[in-house]
């Protein structure tokens, strides 16, 4: 009944080990030791990317914030959805990294932006006269924050129109692995073949203590993003420990083991919750994110009973019982069958 | 012969453990679960300080950064020595969160400042006029960045010289607890008591994976500090694994015993070297960084041998082999004495 | 035919005589002038308020800018419409100067938000939770950048929504005098009666060389402005020439004539189009600005022979000749009747 | 007896009168009139830049401090004085404007660094490394603060300093007329031949009511420049009138004729100082500015007789009677013959 959030369960074991594994003896710091190297290196082979510029941090914020830094001038404006992590979710961060860009919002029901939507807002920011922020990059959220994800067509679409105003584009990709494996493709198919110049490359709200890349598929940023970087305080001294992570996170696609998983009990949790009669869901599971609602009275119920989710809309104390309320809930790979079999049976009693 | 730095070390097996034995079942993120509260509770107590407001963050230049940026107007600036951390070491990040202040530097033989020099540089900034900047807080590295650390007395006269022009004081203490250990006294007497407003509490150099403390004595800028944190990317979803290791640091006094090996083994260092000959010491051993000079020549043998210490002023190749060349040194608490004797062999062959 | 911008008429002669009459001798500069002081006191007089902190400054997005950093911490975001000037018109100076600040745009047909819709907009935010960012000011504009203005009640109430909130609440008085005279109050009625904090009192759009004033009712933020001005390059040094303009703006309620005069040409503007009958007015003309669509063909004809206005909505060319476009009119106090009768002449050739 | 400032000063009544004769009629704001485009081409005229950028600002502190950011990244360093207007008396502009770029600042005698210095400065900065910030523009002021000028052959060798390190050069030339008539030589040979990328010149200080215009050489910062001075709240909307006054400036040389008298009048002030016996000159006379040094009840008479300077070190109250401290004394063109006379006899009483 472990609903909160994909940052509430525990690392893997086989990352434990990992970095158990490196903590033995001297290693230079800051990036200048062997497992840095390597990880770079895997990075670049899984992505197809052998020029990538590659870069480990230590939570997803800083990862988005940084990446669109390099990408945006202060007298820009960055497009994104309405319920976009780096709205939302951030505290400012991209305006504060980005020296007071804007944020633009595109219309997203359930998360998702059109081509079409973009592109209207886009061209909605006049050019070529002072008055107005300038067009800056697209970020685009992939899976998205509603548990939904992009089809590699409508995100190639997406790219197609920042490539036709000449805008780079930005993959908050936390939840890269589950889109992965939800759109059954390689990496590089959903990222740089579209068109997407940076991606954020989640690890954390997938298994691992705290580890995010940061990939520029053009290096000419990396130098930048390295000063970036050290300047707001998340350059890692012993980053071993950070590249032992992201090692076992990719060996024997241990990433996508746990994506798949997270996945498959977000849909089994989905099923369970159609099956109860009294749950409408937002909409079909595609990632590990499920938006539902039910009534007041169950989410009590439940909420008695130790469940742990988010209500998202309402609240939990109301006079009518039988209000709907919008809960939020997240899988991770760890994620259990009898977790959500005892969640299940408290729709039943 | 490995004395880089202190970030090089491993990290000491009974933290590996804590955040082993942290990694099973569900923890509310963001600080909200149990382990986090249980710090910030043993860090209060260590400083007997039951108000202080607590934080922990990934990376000294985060603490330092963001605690400075609370205590300082972006048009105000920050008093530290020419030496200071926050100066020389992280590329401008003070002045990026503190939204543009500025460094004003203090003369400092061997990174201390007297009282009397920090006074007239104060001074020297006249106040009421609109045209230069306002005086801001004043930033203290104790132990110091050349391995020299303050007494108590130098040190309360620093906050007293702060107090008198009615500004607060942050303390670097990435190495406070190598000089707590040279002071011998107890945490409270070396920060708040004297008064300390705000600290940097390392524990990345001192055996820790990547975890420093910011400690507000006083608590009302703790919600301001929180925002920043967020804002800058530095709010640690998985804090469990934070505050597990920072729990197993102070248990026992753990965190005390590790400073005292890395000391002790910077003073058999600094004796070994000097019982050489052949060395020029900067200062008698106070913390567990050492600088030292002796000739190229030696430096140019040394480095073949594959010892690992950081060339400070000049350079290995160069045509006079008798040139003196200024070498850094450092001991974390694995530091071993037959990695010391190994060392000191080449001096003599 | 000159309906470009209330920027682009010329000064009134009684101020440019007033510079020209403070060009003589020696006087201090930086604001500690004679006519400086004059001219705090003559502002505070008009606005009822003895103890108001007045700042001159030459640019309206200036005096925007700086006065909403004041008001707002970095981690906050600014309530204001979707047309605001500070939005659409000042390149992110807001964003800027308030070090990363967020806008959160109300919706407002006409360029007015509603009470109701400022009030759903600010409860969005959930607080409390360090993940979003703050409430933060609400900036109105005052007469609007549609050529609307709020009736002193409309305003009131969103005064009192902002304070419901605990937000201060900034006036963008760009226009303050047309839609002063619009509604025929005094200025303290229409400022700090109903609850704002600070206002642009402009000066540059109402027939000065380029002063605006910025009022802090509570003057406690005195001392930071001063600094944020001087720290934006906004404090003028030869300060005799904007006080002198702005005393004679104010003597004899010379800015109240002038704004009366462009508010009824405005309206004789209005009152000649709808009578061409090929005209769809925007609205009833409330203060210096009409926004008002015509067909293509007619544009056309109007720009060959020279008539000076923005084209709103819509291209000069175009395959259409009946196509509506949207033309923005804006008239100062310099607008004369045989200007307009030339201009709506050339609707009925 | 009027030495407190060049910004005391009237405005040439040429320069007054020109403002009046631009107060006819309707012109385009923000730059888009005719004078607005003469002023450019005669400020590509006087410098035989015939490709120059040419932006007009109001203060020498935003002319300076948005030239500066645009050659200048974050996280670099700028190079400057000790006593430079930037570091000095502009309350952090340009750490505020360059997104918290630090000053970096060079030893400087009499206000003039020397190559060597700088290049020493500049070299200790080691690049290669994130940790420390990394080099940035080197900013020159010519005329000095301190009333000294550079030389032809010095600012050359400063320039070439810079130019061996890559670095972009910035001259501050608040006061360039007085410098340029002091070195007595073409304005093209004082700023682009030698290697100045972009310049502050100067017209408030000498007889202007505030006009400065950066100049870029190379205009390919251009669109950023305008981008960055419109988010600043720097861009005018009545521009004509500031274009009005630079056009007059340059006419017929009266900006030369101005800086002449203002120098001439600074060098007879020393001559007659020298003449009293009591004073002791900081230097000889360059442009119009001095420094000099009487006893305190020398200066009491002073000012007791209505003295208008500045009183840089000691203060007027004091026991010691003979106490010598230093004045601070700025001629502009409005300087007479009688007011000198006036102040000297003075000395004499």
């Amino acid at each position: 009944m472990r609903y909160a959030s994909d940052n509430a369960g525990p690392i893997h074991p086989a990352v434990m080990e990992a970095m158990l594994a490196a903590n033995h003896g001297y290693a230079m710091p800051y990036g200048a030791d062997d497992l840095t190297v390597q990880t770079v290196a895997a990075i670049r082979e899984v992505f197809e990317a052998p020029e990538a510029a590659v870069f480990l941090l230590g939570t997803g914020t800083a990862a988005n914030a940084l990446a669109l830094a390099s990408l945006c001038q202060p007298w820009q404006t960055i497009y994104c959805t309405e319920l976009a992590h780096i709205h939302e979710d951030e505290c400012g961060a991209p305006e504060f990294f980005a020296g007071g860009a804007k944020l633009s919002l595109v219309p997203s029901p359930q998360a998702l932006m059109s081509a079409q939507d973009l592109r209207v807002v886009i061209a909605a920011q006049a050019q070529g006269s002072v008055h107005g922020v300038q067009r800056g990059p697209v970020s685009i959220t992939q899976g998205s924050e509603r548990g939904t994800a992009y089809s590699l067509d409508q995100l190639g679409a997406l790219c197609d129109v920042a490539r036709s105003f000449d805008l780079p584009v930005h993959l908050d990709g936390a939840r890269f692995a589950n889109a992965l494996v939800a759109q059954n493709c390689a990496p590089a198919e959903m990222s740089w073949k579209l068109g997407v110049d940076a991606l954020s490359f989640g690890g954390t709200k997938n298994g691992l203590m705290g580890v995010e890349a940061v990939v520029f598929f053009d290096p000419s940023k990396a130098w930048e993003f390295e000063l970036r970087r050290k300047r707001a305080g998340h350059l890692i001294s012993k980053q071993r420990y950070f590249a032992a992570q992201m090692l076992a996170y990719l060996k024997d696609d241990l990433w996508l083991d746990m994506a798949a998983k997270a996945n498959a009990a977000c849909a089994a949790l989905a099923k369970g919750l159609e099956a109860t009669g009294q749950v409408e869901l937002s909409h079909a599971p595609v990632i590990n994110t499920l938006f539902a609602r039910w009534p007041r009275h169950l989410h009590q119920r439940l909420h008695a009973a130790g469940a742990a989710y988010y209500l998202w809309e309402g609240a939990l104390e109301g006079q009518d019982p039988s209000e709907m309320l919008t809960a939020r809930m997240v899988c991770d790979w760890s994620a259990s069958q009898s977790d959500r079999e005892a969640f299940l049976a408290l729709f039943e009693s």
